[in-house]
């Protein structure tokens, strides 16, 4: 008999983001998988009768496949990211591994949505994610660079507010500053940016400045960076995109 | 003595994707300003001494002054948005409006994060959006039609997934058609879509197809409509996106 593999977003940091469906899921589970932070982050919910793996930062791939295995084995398996696992989490590995699992073996899967950072950190600084906008990371571990500045070139050049995921780390210092002189190609010095890190964790910071201003040195590992749209404006604490579309056809 | 307003996000459908923090922020509220299906979204929370303003469609400004208007007389206020107040929500009028409002009058504005539509819907169907991905809406209700066709080529040209918001409507039964065709124009005709309609709630239906066989007849007022990227691939039920980028650097 096969099990079933739920894949959990957490939302950010602490509890009050997590949704019940995903409370519900980690309860429920025999076995709870997920890289040792985000098993911290439901702590509240594991008991000790469940088997729990606290896995490494590097090791998302074993976890994966492990968490699949379980589940192929007749076990009730969790598999945690933070956020959402579906936005640069846990779900594209582990639903790969399944589905190279012959058929008749294979776990039932599902996907449970999360509060991904974006979002999270758009509602801190008010709403600058209110109209079109796109997600993107930072990262070239897995893309070369060339084409993380393709994307940022086009998505600045069609005006949409922007989420930079893994904006930089000690191992990538410079990738930011670099997509700061591409955005600033296409939009204006004055474009409100907001810098917010550890969201809804001991610590949480929301810094507000501009694409002149952003020191890129005040961006770590744990900071979402949104920026504005050419149409994205300052109220005091607050950035807002308005719902018209670009300044272009504003009118 | 001014109160505090709380632009909440209900989530999608049922309560079972509704943070704990927009949940405690309804059942604290003294009133609570909503269209009325998203009043009945968070029904299991209201009580009889709660002062509950269920409104209409079209009148998305006026609630939101009233909602303002209500925290700046001293309330404690909760305006209520499906899936994320600040992605197409009501966030934006309700900050604007109370920007407007002098300083010392102002009320306290909190806004929650929520599970958006796009992320609901693409955890039904796997993981299309776990690389780069836009959030558009087609509707050219507030933005002309020709800046809406620019940011779907500059979205399709960056090769991002894109989740459709606002697809199609009784009263714009051809913008949809037109985004196909100019997704075409750069995408494969195999490009996975999604429909999802209904998302969380009684009658939720889930169709994979592709942007050569999308049929736009079939999408509705309650649809998200998920386009793969060119490295989105389908394994039997589910989308997946890897987290490698581009498929034209893949290697």
């Amino acid at each position: 008999m096969t099990g079933v593999l739920t894949i959990v977003g957490l939302g950010p940091g602490d509890a009050r983001h997590r949704t019940p469906a995903a409370t519900e899921a980690i309860a429920d589970a025999e076995a709870v998988y997920g890289y040792s932070a985000y098993i911290d982050a439901c702590d509240d919910i594991l008991r000790p009768d469940q088997f729990v793996v606290r896995g490494r930062m590097t090791e998302e791939k074993l976890r994966a496949e492990q968490a699949v295995d379980a589940a192929a084995g007749g076990r009730r398996v969790v598999l945690v990211s933070s956020g959402d696992a579906g936005v640069y989490g846990m779900a594209t590995l582990a639903l790969s591994n399944a589905y190279e699992i012959e058929e008749t073996a294979r776990p039932e899967v599902r996907v449970l949505p999360g509060v991904t950072a974006a979002l999270a950190a758009s509602a801190l600084v008010g709403a600058p994610l209110a109209h079109d906008f796109a997600c993107l990371t930072l990262s070239d571990l897995l893309t070369p660079w060339e084409e993380v500045e393709r994307r940022l070139r086009a998505v600045a050049e069609a005006d949409l507010a922007i989420a930079l995921y893994n904006p930089r780390s000690k191992g990538r210092p410079w990738q930011l500053d670099r997509a700061r002189e591409v955005l600033l190609e296409r939009r204006a010095p004055t474009t409100p940016v907001a810098l917010v890190a550890d969201i809804a964790r001991d610590g949480q910071r929301v810094e507000l400045t501009t694409l002149a201003d952003l020191d890129c040195g005040k961006v770590g590992m744990t900071t979402t960076v949104l920026v504005g749209s050419s149409t994205t404006r300052r109220f005091g604490d607050w950035l807002v995109t308005p719902r018209s579309g670009s300044g272009r056809s504003a009118g």
